[in-house]
């Protein structure tokens, strides 16, 4: 049991309201960039948030108009020039790290961004369950424009999964930007808000996901990670064991009470 | 060998025309639930279809204005509160044994969908292998609402498949409505028609379906879902071997007789 | 090690420039069907392509108004009705085998459709990493239309990951054309271009592709098919240990080298 309410992280922005934590980067003069202590301490916060009891959603905004500019020139691709292949997969294998700990968070994540959004930072609103934007939020998968390959820190699995094999090929290869109205259509982004109304739209769905059944998204989060690679006969299977879980909670029978009654359902996450 | 063109079904519709059958739920004034018994009575007959040698073709369709409502909340949701897991489980995999019997029934299923198709409803008309609905058709996996995970019947490995991963988890974690146009943008719909037009559309599908290659279909069932969760070479050799049979049908030197005479093939099934 | 830039095949059209290879069928007024003997060829390429040293990616070129008719009825057709399973077995599994070539190539293939692009046809195309196409474009899986399924060389594998498993499905049983506008879309066309631009929009994306990194698009293309069927945790330590290789090339030092003199990187491919 943790308690995250009261986190006061080093290398980022940290608040939580009503069991919603809103996160952001913080270096926004340079469009929040990652390096090496901001990934470290988010993969550490992320996986602290599976026994977290005080925080039920993460929104991970944008900050001075701009979601993420990936890990720093100076700051990270400097020193991995020249290091060797153990410091090299310390490395990715901790930016993977990330990705892994905001899946097996168990809370559901919405992504809220603004602006530049690319290299890692479009990993990081990829791994997260929802994403809304702005018609200005541009991101790019641009790891071939600094000489590495598109598949950085799950990018191959997920993207086609997310939009489609070829239109997810043409991005990691290219690197190009994915314009707002481009990520629409293609299912990257859930909707588009004007800058003005973007935090007020993705903390109305974090309210409605805070407002349960938790418990429930929970489930359906480890079940959207844990089918990725099953068949379909025991993805079915699984499910039927998921389901009758959250069969046995309180909340479902909660829910049962209040539509006998006519009322709303108040879910109390257990 | 099991014949099903005089079928008699005791809880829902079922009727057998030119080697096609429609199927529908039958208590429209109450937009057509599931109930314990049509669970169990549907999952028997679509297993009972893998032998039937009078039908090629299934066409799922509404009635009275609507798909189905789910799991009656009175006659299902009620009983399952207080049951034990055993119970549950048994639950549970019923449900997903009706998916997986119209997965594995070896003929084309067409869902024609107007009106409310929610829950369960969602579910029978995703795990069909065609969708046509009208502008006024409205999905939902309704499970949150009850307190209950998205991660039902198979649909966190079923959904991300058909309209993509961010906008099935959007989908399964808020349980709102996916609207007809959504549904037809996003790929859950094959086409949109008016719901004067939609059964006659439905059966012109199932018409051509059932003209054949009906052996072919049949194969082609199958592969779509023994590739689920196929490395792709591996899937590759599987289409090899899947085809190779297929070119022993007389079906095939049928397709080319008729070619080389300039003339439609005739289909025979075998 | 293999030089490609002079080869001179038999059964279709290559000419190499700027390590740039452009491949096209050559029996325009056929529409470019397939024959044992192009199969055959371009499987022996495109497996020769992974050890040339002159050649960085491929186009898959139209000629005279269509891309490929796919397998000829009377040179491929007519000899299979009647073969044995071993025979048509060896048929099926060559046909595959250019797939899995095209797949394992290493070098990233661009397909540039105009007109008919149909059977085996639409399958090159969608075997190539990214498509560009007319407007006049039509793919069509027509297998069922010649009495066979459609499974054919991986098709019920990669058609739902590009365009989502219902449209997939719907074109896999009813065989009809996927028009161009469609095919844009749904994500099967990266981009629709005019026919008159149509080939040097393909050039122009080749060229940039083969301006680099080509070591690191090599690996994007490796991950892509690596990952289709691995759990979402293997493929990001996979991602992890790909991208530590590439961060020892010598382009990834360039690239920091050229952002830091704020230059554009000039790639050398190791």
């Amino acid at each position: 049991m943790t308690s995250l309410a009261s986190f006061k992280p080093q290398h980022f922005l940290w608040v939580v309201n009503d069991r919603i934590a809103v996160v952001r980067l913080n270096r926004p003069d340079r469009k929040n960039p990652l390096t090496f202590e901001s990934y470290a301490e988010l993969r550490d916060t992320f996986r602290n948030l599976v026994y977290a009891t005080d925080v039920d959603v993460v929104v991970f905004a944008s900050n001075g108009g701009n979601f993420c500019s990936g890990g720093d020139v100076h700051d990270i691709i400097g020193p991995l020039v020249g290091l060797d292949m153990k410091g090299l997969l310390a490395f990715t294998r901790m930016t993977g790290d990330l990705v892994k700990a905001m899946i097996a968070c168990g809370k559901p994540i919405i992504a809220a961004v603004d602006g530049v959004c690319v290299g890692a930072g479009a990993i990081v609103a990829m791994a997260s369950d929802m994403r809304l934007a702005t018609p200005e939020a541009k991101a790019a998968f641009l790891f071939t424009r600094v000489g590495l390959a598109g598949c950085d820190m799950g990018a191959c699995a997920m993207l086609p999964r997310i939009i489609g094999q070829g239109r997810a090929a043409e991005l990691l290869y290219t690197g190009r930007v994915m314009t707002a109205a481009e990520g629409e259509r293609w299912g990257f982004w859930n909707a588009l808000h004007d800058a003005a109304a973007l935090e007020a739209e993705a903390m109305k769905l974090a309210r409605a996901l805070a407002a349960g059944p938790t418990f429930a998204h929970g489930m359906t989060k480890t079940q959207l990670n844990q089918e990725w690679n099953m068949g379909l006969e025991q993805a079915i299977e699984a499910e039927a064991q998921a389901q009758a879980i959250c069969m046995q909670t309180r909340d479902f029978e909660r829910a049962y009470r209040a539509f006998v009654a006519k009322q709303k359902p108040v879910f109390e996450g257990n």
